[in-house]
């Protein structure tokens, strides 16, 4: 068994967990990373979960201009999308320097942010690493299955959850230019884990 | 713990082994099932392999007409993609009857067979099935790493080696057509699993 490890992009939320579970499952040490630009502490709600699930947990400290370039094209765009994009590609870009194996929660059926073929190719041929997202090949209805096995999940409005996303961040930083977040982010239900089922 | 049984479309070779093992990791019961239209008994080298990763292993006797249909493509075109993409995707319309949750080894950096996002929710949706592809995010390094310690493997040209894909029931239907599949499939190193390193 030749030793590998992964590290894990950490959100605290189920698709995140999900696929350090398959990576741990395949034999890799995990190490979870959570990114945070220091706008707030809401990397805390993701080492809750960490700790829930059981895998050693790291936060990185990134520029917060990167996240403030993020938030002037969500304000400019007066959508989202491109903006986390963007964030989410500089993270891994950022990341790419100093982990060989970097994975996150990235499923089938999510739009953004989202890495095409290409970029996927790009990025580990730029950066000499592997860049492995475990959920890529399941559905929605897959995902639900699984997540109802494992975990126990606590699903609120997201204006409502604690949660360690890029999202959380951008909103606060969107709040404190005076504007409202939810004329940028419309509510959706997020979830969290908060407890394990099963173990696997 | 809700029970959950997927069926692999099981050739006897790395990537739709590590598939199982991946789904039977998250909890699945898993049934190897290898398709064959009667041009051939090549199934019988995948139920070889299955005895040795363990999983139960049924031969799924499709019709003739389907692959003769394939190989008709193949001949007209010169090459093979399109004939193996549809008979790939005739094959899982025609399970999809059958069985609820349906698995096969694509991995991300595959061309063909590989269902586009819109034909795999066109698949579900028309179906009401789930269709899984473990290894979609996962690339060629990642996946040999995997390979590397989880299994004994047989490389071989693709002409010497048996085993139970399409590509083996398709070269024989040509060869009896008296061409040669040569013409039609450049020689490629297939591989097959022939042992265990170490269990899950």
């Amino acid at each position: 068994m030749i030793f590998m490890k992964a590290h894990v992009l950490f959100s605290g939320g189920k698709d995140s967990s999900l696929s350090a579970i398959i990576l741990h499952n395949l034999g890799y040490e995990i190490q979870l990373i959570t990114v945070n630009f220091g706008v707030m502490d809401s990397y805390l709600h993701a080492r809750e979960t960490a700790n829930v699930i059981g895998f050693p947990h790291e936060v990185e400290l990134l520029d917060m201009e990167l996240i403030e370039k993020s938030v002037d094209m969500i304000l400019k765009d007066g959508y989202p999308g491109n903006g986390i994009q963007f964030l989410h590609k500089s993270v891994l870009d950022i990341l790419s320097e100093k982990y060989c194996v970097i994975a996150d929660g990235t499923r089938r059926d999510d739009r953004v942010p989202k890495l095409t073929h290409s970029e996927i190719q790009s990025l580990e041929m730029r950066k000499n690493i592997e860049y492995v997202t475990p959920l890529m090949g399941f559905g929605h209805k897959t995902i639900r299955s699984l997540v109802n096995n494992y975990f126990v999940i606590s699903e609120l409005e997201s204006e409502d959850l604690l949660k360690s996303d890029y999202e959380t961040e951008i909103r606060e930083i969107i709040r404190n230019r005076g504007e409202n977040p939810l004329s940028y982010f419309p509510k959706h239900i997020q979830s969290r884990v908060t407890g394990l089922k099963r173990y696997l």
